[in-house]
C-alpha cells in the first residue's frame, strides 16, 4: 500500500470516515513522586495529554507503554491515575468506531471486551495502551499494574504477550481490528519483551522474509481464507495474524499500526530492535521506551513503513534526548491517507542541557579551582536566562516551574568539585540544585569506539552498586560459570522488584535451551560424540558468559534489593534505562 | 428510643420502608495470596458475602474494615478485588435509598459523592466501608488501599478521620443520612485509629458525658438548629454530629449505627475500646476488628444499644475465636424497629481447633515419645473426623477444601516435637500441615495475671523478632530514655510498612505533647518552679517509658523491615493482631 501524506486531503472535514487518534507514550506516571519539587510534573503533563485528546475531540487515545514508572506504583500513583483516567474518559462523548475483531484474543482481562462496550461504565474516550519495561507484567500471575487499571475499565490494556513455545519461545499478534465508516484500522501491539530475547525472535522471522517465502503464503492464503480466520504471517517465532479479506474490503485496504516498547538506539545490535526486522505489510510504527522526541513520522528505506517516536511525557533522565520540547501526535487516517499532525505539551518543566570541555576553555585554570567555579556559573546562569527568554516567547502553564538544568563537565585534566556545594546557591532557582553538574572524562571514552554509552547514564548512583549483585548472586549459590551473570542480574532484579518467584527459573531454562540449541547445531556439522558434548557444555557456556560480559555494561538495568529500598526512599529515582 | 426485636414485624413485606443491609467485616482480601492451598480463600469468602448481598437483595453491604489484608496490596489481590467488586457491585438494579446528607463531608475523594449517583457507572449495590488497622491510611497523601476501590467508583469509603487539634486530636463524625421511604438512618462510621490514642479521646468525651452536661446540649439544640446545620454532640476531642430535627421527622426518630473497628477485648484497658465510652443515642454497633464470630447482636447494660460483631471471613489466626462457624449479618430496619438475621457463609474452609494438656492425658509418658505422637495423631484423626462429619450434615462449596487442623498442646512436663514433622504425614489432608501443633505452657502463664495474651500468639515466629526490632531502633539514634520503645516500633513499622515519612516526627510530636500536657497539670496542682521543670520533664518519660513496657507485650503488632520481606515471601503471614 502506498502511504500519501496530504496535508489539504481533509479539509473538507469528513469526520464519519476519518479515525482520529492522539498518540503519547512513556508518561511515567509517579516518577519523582517523592521529591517536593517535581512530584506532580508526571501527572500534569498527563493530564494535559487527556486534556488536548478531550480538546481534538479524538476517537481514542493511543499509548506505547511506560503509563505507570514504577512496576509496583504507590497508592498516591493508583489514585492520581485513576482520578485522571476517570475524569476524561468517562463521558457521555459518543464512540464513533467499532472493534470488529475477537475481543477476547486482544484484550487479556476475564471481561474480554473494549471498555466502553461494556454496559455499565459510560465511556467517552477509550485509552488503548501497551505496557513498557517499567510496568510490564510480572509475578505468578504476570501481572502488570496496567492490568488494575484494566479491570477497572479505564484502559484497553493489549499487546500482553503469552510467551509460548520452547526455546525463544513463540508469540502472536492478534490486531485490534478497528472500523469507523470506509476507514479499516488494524492495531498490533507488542508490550515490552527484553530486548535480546525478541531480538533473537524476529531474527528466526527476518530469516524467512530474505528467502521470500513469506511473501507467497501471505499473498496466496488470502483469497482461500475464510471469515473468521486470521492468517498468520510466519508459523515461526513472531507470528502476524492478518484481518481476512472482506466482501468490499480486500486484505490491503487494512491501515496497520504497530505499537511497541523496545531500545531502538543501538548500543550493540542484540539490545535493540532492528525496524528492518518488522514486517513490511505495516504502515506505521509508534516506537514507545525511546525518551527523546522524534515525532515527526520518518521513512524508513525500503520497508514502505513510517516510523513516529512520540518520547516521553516527562524527563526521566537528565541527557540531551530529554531536552528537546516534549510532543504528542495526532493522527488523522483516512482509508489508506494519514496526516500527522504534532502537538507541543505545554506543562512540561522547562530543561536545559549543556555541555563544556573545561581544558577547551580560554580562561580557566587547572589549578584555580575558583576560575573553574565562576566559569561553571556562568554557564548555568546563561542557561537559565535562555530558558527565562523562550518563557517570555510562549505563554505557557510550565511558566511557574522552576526549570531542569543539567551541565555536563568534561573535566579531563581538572579535578571535580562537590555538585551538591555547587547546587546550593539554586535552590530555589532550579529543580533539581542537587545534580545540576555531572562529571565526565571524555578523552578515555573515545578510545573504546564499541562502548557507546552515556556517561551519564554511568555516572547515576541509583543505576547500579555491582558490588551489591555480585554480593547477593554469590548468596544464591548460583555460579557464574554456569549462567551468564548478566541474566542472573535480571533474574534478581524481577525476583525482587517484580515478585516473579519463576525468574531464576526462567533464566536457567532460557540458558539450558540456549545451550542445547547451539549444541544441536554443531552436532549436526561437526557430527560430535557423544562423550564430548559434556566438554562441549562447558565450552559453550564459558563463550557465552564471555559474550554477556563484553556486552554487560550497555544493558544493566538492575538495582539489588537493598538498594530498591533505598532508591525508593530517594525520591523514586530512576532504575532503568531509559 | 426504645428498641423492638419483632420477628414477625415485616411478614407483610414492606420493601419500599425497610432498609435492606448486609454487613459483614475482616475480610483479608490477599491473605495467604502466596500459599497454594489457601490462596484463593479470602477471595472465595467475599464473592460468597457479594452473591448473598446480591440473593438478598440488599440496598447496600456494609463493611467494617479490613478489607485488604495488606497496606500494600499486591496487583494480583487489587485486581481480584476491582473483578469481585465489578461483577457483582454494577448492575441494572435500582437503588431505592437516598443520601440526605452533605456527601462531600461523608466521603473524602475527589469526586465526594456516593458512588451509585456517579452518572458514569451503573451501580446497583453500593457498598460503603471504613478502613480497619490493616488497610488504614497512610503516607504522606494519607491514602488506604480502599482509596483506590473509592477513586475507582466501586465502594463508598467513608470514617476516614483527619486527626485535628493539639495533643490527642479532635474527631468529628458526620454521618451519612439515609432515607429509604419512612425510614431513616444515620450511618456513623469511625476507621481504625490506634487504640490507645481513641481511647484517650473517649475518656474526654467520657468524663462530659458523666457530669451530665452533654444531654442537656444536645437536647436544648434541637430545637433552634436549622435545616442545614448539624449539631456538635459534644465540642471535645469526640464530636458527634447529629442530624437536625425536620418537619415530621424529629431527631429521635433517626435509626443511628455506628462502625468501628478497634480492639474490643481487654488485654488491658489502654488497649480496647470500651463499650460504655460511646454516646448513648446509638442504637447499633457493628464492631469491626474482633475475629471471633458473635453476631448475634447484644444488648450493653444501661447503654441502650446493641452490639453486632460478625468477625472476620477467613481465618487469619488458628485461635479458638476463628474456629467458630463465620457468618453476615442481614439487617432490616424500619422505622426504629429491626431485624437481624444471620446468614452462614458456606464457602469457608473448615477449620477444627482442640487443646491438650499432656500431664492430664493417661495413656502417655513423658519419657516416651512415641506415646505421646500417637496421643497427637489421634487427636488430629478424631478432629478431621468432625469435619468429615459435618461436612456430610451440610452440604457446602467448602467441601473440597482441606481443613485447618490446630491442636494446642500445653506440655508442661513433657518436652516439645518438631511441628514440622509432625505435619508431614498429613500433606493433602490438612490445610496447614507445617503448623498442626502449637506448645506452650500453661501452669507459666497462669502465674501472671494481667498477662493475658495468647500463647499461640506470642508463639508465632512471625508475629514479632523482638531483637530485631531494637537493633533497628538502636541503629535509629533515638533512646528508649526519651521516647517509649512501644511507640518507636509503630513509627518504625509505619515508617517501613506504610511509607509514612512522618511516622517518626508524629511519634516525637505525640510524646512531646503528651509530656506538656501532664506538666501542665501538676505545674497547677503543685505549683513547679521553673528549674524542676526539666527534672520533670525526665521523670515523666521514665514513667511512661515504665508504663508503656508493662503493657508491651499486649500491642506489639510490629514486624522489622527485614522481617517483612522475609514474611512477604513466606506466603504472607499474619502481620497484626488479630
Amino acid at each position: 500500500m502506498e502511504l500519501v501524506f496530504i496535508q489539504d486531503m481533509m479539509k473538507v472535514e469528513d469526520t464519519s470516515n476519518t479515525l482520529r487518534v492522539l498518540i503519547a507514550t512513556d508518561c511515567h506516571l509517579g516518577y519523582m513522586e517523592k521529591d517536593e519539587i517535581r512530584r506532580f510534573d508526571s501527572f500534569q503533563a498527563f493530564e494535559e495529554i487527556c486534556s488536548i485528546a478531550e480538546q481534538k475531540q479524538v476517537d481514542f487515545l493511543l499509548l506505547g507503554g511506560d503509563l505507570f514508572h514504577e512496576n509496583k506504583p504507590s497508592r498516591s500513583t493508583l489514585v492520581k491515575t485513576i482520578e485522571i483516567l476517570r475524569r476524561y474518559c468517562l463521558n457521555d462523548n459518543p464512540v464513533q468506531f467499532q472493534v470488529v475483531s475477537d475481543q477476547t484474543m486482544n484484550f487479556q482481562n476475564i471481561f474480554g471486551h473494549v471498555n466502553y462496550e461494556d454496559p455499565h461504565f459510560n465511556v467517552g474516550l477509550p485509552v488503548f495502551t501497551i505496557h513498557g519495561n517499567h510496568d510490564d507484567p510480572a509475578g505468578v500471575d504476570n501481572l502488570s499494574a496496567i492490568d488494575i487499571l484494566s479491570t477497572c475499565n479505564l484502559v484497553n490494556y493489549f499487546g500482553k504477550m503469552v510467551l509460548g513455545g520452547s526455546g525463544v519461545g513463540q508469540i502472536t499478534l492478534y490486531p485490534i481490528l478497528i472500523r469507523k465508516g470506509t476507514t479499516s484500522l488494524a492495531l498490533y501491539g507488542l508490550g515490552n519483551i527484553r530486548d535480546e530475547r525478541l531480538n533473537r525472535m524476529f531474527q528466526v522471522h527476518h530469516k524467512l522474509v530474505s528467502i521470500g517465502c513469506l511473501d507467497n503464503l501471505l499473498e496466496d492464503s488470502v483469497s482461500i481464507i475464510g471469515l473468521n480466520h486470521l492468517i498468520p504471517q510466519t508459523p515461526h517465532a513472531v507470528q502476524w495474524m492478518r484481518p481476512q479479506a472482506q466482501e468490499g474490503c480486500p486484505v490491503s485496504d487494512w491501515f496497520n499500526i504497530l505499537v511497541l516498547h523496545q531500545n531502538r538506539i543501538k548500543t550493540n545490535p542484540k539490545n535493540a530492535i532492528n525496524e528492518h526486522f518488522l514486517p513490511r505489510f505495516l504502515d506505521f510504527i509508534v516506537w514507545g521506551h525511546e525518551h527523546e522526541c522524534l515525532i515527526d513520522p520518518q521513512e524508513v528505506a525500503g520497508m514502505g513503513f513510517h516510523i513516529t517516536q512520540p518520547g516521553s511525557s516527562v524527563a526521566t533522565s537528565l541527557i540531551d534526548g530529554e531536552a528537546k520540547p516534549k510532543h504528542v501526535l495526532l493522527l488523522e487516517i483516512k482509508g489508506s491517507q494519514y496526516r500527522p499532525t504534532k502537538i507541543p505539551l505545554k506543562s512540561v518543566r522547562p530543561f536545559e542541557y549543556a555541555e563544556v570541555v573545561l581544558k577547551d576553555e580560554a580562561d580557566i585554570d587547572p589549578n584555580d579551582q575558583a576560575s573553574v567555579l565562576e566559569h561553571l556559573d556562568k554557564i548555568v546562569r546563561e542557561v537559565r536566562n535562555l530558558i527565562e527568554k523562550s518563557r517570555k516567547a510562549s505563554v505557557s502553564r510550565s511558566e511557574l516551574k522552576l526549570p531542569l538544568v543539567r551541565i555536563k563537565v568534561d573535566y579531563s585534566g581538572f579535578s571535580t568539585i562537590n555538585p551538591q556545594r555547587f547546587g546550593q546557591k539554586y535552590v530555589g532557582k532550579v529543580a533539581n540544585p542537587q545534580d545540576i553538574l555531572i562529571f565526565t572524562k571524555a578523552a578515555k571514552k573515545r578510545q573504546s569506539i564499541e562502548d557507546k554509552i552515556d556517561d551519564s547514564e554511568r555516572l547515576r548512583p541509583e543505576e547500579l552498586n555491582q558490588q551489591n549483585i555480585e554480593a547477593l548472586v554469590a548468596e544464591s549459590n548460583l555460579k557464574m560459570e554456569i549462567l551468564p551473570v548478566n541474566d542472573l542480574d535480571i533474574a534478581l532484579h524481577d525476583f525482587v522488584n517484580k515478585d516473579d518467584k519463576m525468574a531464576f527459573y526462567s533464566c536457567l531454562q532460557y540458558n539450558l535451551d540456549e545451550t542445547r540449541n547451539k549444541l544441536n547445531t554443531e552436532a549436526d556439522k561437526l557430527k560430535i560424540e557423544e562423550e564430548d558434548i559434556i566438554l562441549k557444555v562447558g565450552e559453550c557456556m564459558e563463550e557465552r558468559v564471555k559474550e554477556r560480559s563484553l556486552h554487560s555494561k550497555g544493558n544493566m538495568r538492575i538495582t539489588s534489593s537493598l538498594q530498591n529500598l533505598q532508591v525508593t526512599r530517594n525520591y523514586g529515582a530512576v532504575r532503568k534505562r531509559p
